[in-house]
């Protein structure tokens, strides 16, 4: 077995040497130019020319959850495009998204603001019941994030393309229970995968739709937010803040407007990091899989997108 | 039945409208110097006086879950201290710490310096497996900050006086289970009953010997924590930070060098605020289930201090 790896943006030495404790009956190499064919790749947004040298391949593994970038290219028609479908992610994404919603729930932003002028200061808590938490996506991250939120007793309300069923959430989906699930949320969470259909999904229409003092965390993709209807939105006073972690160009250009906002934070591309080791574990399990001829968790449905 | 009300710190009126509408049997009254005597109390820190006029009361509901303040008084031999046990505040509590852990895990306060200097920064991610928390005290907040931190697979360590189980922590008790649990944890919750046992049990020496890089985070009493020896630590490259809600002297005065240290975060007393219905609920069932002659939860053990 031949494995191929070309991932921009990650070390390479640590993930060949990972890769070959992993697999240690497979001939694993560094993709370059004019490289050999392989029946499999291991990828984060390779170019074009990766593709059109390796028509042959059976599966590409990304090592990442969304697959918007590889999906831009021209694929060959019969490789599998397979997923990461945790590898140590969710519970990072449960860890930002619940660290966001308590910060603003629990006015610490404002207690440190006192704390820094010496001023020991009270705040009437708010009611948890006036704080429902709507996660668009309920994928393997979506609904970690969305369990994470319910241990807090947060009113919990979900949205997917298609219904779902989530214990402790109340889940709406479709067009229709978009509408009716904005209605029911005051802080938005975005964790869905980026296609045509949820690409500016987040505008000035769908975020007027909160209820008051909406607060927005997109961990999902920078294009799924029409950046200046939120900037309008923050600034007429109908939302209360944002927490971003992902921008339609990263890193986020040094002149925009995001960085400096008062009610803006702004974090990194950091929300859930691939985490090496259990990546590796996920893809030989799931090589060992597609050896014997099984099915495997995670695998792209290019027409959806995700 | 006749209630007198006597907490300093709280409004009077919204909480004697509430345990009025609760218990519309009781004549329920603010004391005064000089009040007629009463069966019940609901108290938060009265004088000596109150007592001393009060000594047939069968028993008296304190409205917060530590009755340090209450048991340096001298208290009427049969009247019964009865502490709220959850009312609200355990959620809370979970959710202050958990903010706090994360916040210190993620480096969520390095990335926010990071921000402000429009610096777009890469850090590593730490691993989930350095990073044991540890809880000091196992009662109904500890447990509930204990699972969840467990929740977001933290290693969660225990420690309490007498031996308990609890799903997913490994639990320590005792004098020589204190050195072990110590040892085995990097950041330190307190969330012990102030008592004579407990009074400066984060010192220079039990400090000293968690893992490298160790945090406190004290949301128990002020008189926990020898304030003198956390400086040291954290100012010798011991100890990494602290996140700090309680202090010996509240509010902590202008002087004290905790508000200013670039280590330490400062919160002013806010980690899980008494919340009124939930609490005058639980006064009004403890009440009745004493009437119909039944045992309640949360009678304090004046020997053992809590």
């Amino acid at each position: 077995m031949n494995i191929t790896f070309c991932c921009t943006d990650a070390a390479p030495e640590p993930w060949l040497q990972g890769l070959r404790a992993a697999l240690p009956g497979a001939d694993i190499a560094l993709w370059a130019p004019g490289a050999p064919p392989a029946d499999y790749a291991v990828v984060w947004a390779p170019p074009q020319q990766f593709f059109d040298e390796q028509p042959q391949l059976k599966a590409a593994f990304n090592i990442g959850a969304g697959v918007d970038a590889l999906l831009k290219l021209q694929l060959p028609r019969q490789t599998q495009i397979v997923r990461l479908d945790d590898a140590g992610m969710s519970v990072q994404m449960a860890e930002f998204v619940c660290h966001a919603v308590i910060r603003h729930f629990r006015e610490f932003d404002a207690y440190e603001a006192d704390t820094r002028q010496g001023k020991w200061s009270f705040r009437k808590p708010q009611a948890r019941a006036d704080f429902p938490v709507g996660i668009m996506g309920l994928g393997v991250l979506g609904e970690r994030v969305a369990r994470a939120l319910a241990h807090f007793e947060f009113p919990v309300k979900g949205w997917s393309r298609s219904p779902k069923v989530v214990d402790g959430v109340q889940c709406f989906s479709g067009t229709q229970g978009f509408k009716d699930f904005l209605a029911a949320s005051r802080v938005l969470v975005c964790l869905l995968p980026l296609t045509a259909d949820t690409r500016d999904v987040m505008n000035r229409d769908t975020l007027s739709q909160l209820q008051p003092g909406g607060y927005v965390i997109n961990v999902a993709r920078g294009a799924h937010l029409v950046d200046d209807d939120l900037l309008a939105l923050l600034d007429n006073g109908q939302l209360a803040g944002a927490t971003l972690d992902v921008f339609r160009t990263e890193p986020l250009p040094a002149e925009h407007p995001f960085w400096k906002h008062p009610k803006i934070t702004v974090t990194p591309h950091t929300s859930a990091r691939t985490l090496r080791s259990e990546s590796i574990a996920q893809i030989a399990g799931k090589l060992a899989a597609l050896q014997r001829g099984e099915s495997v968790a995670g695998v792209v449905d290019r027409g959806r997108g995700y």
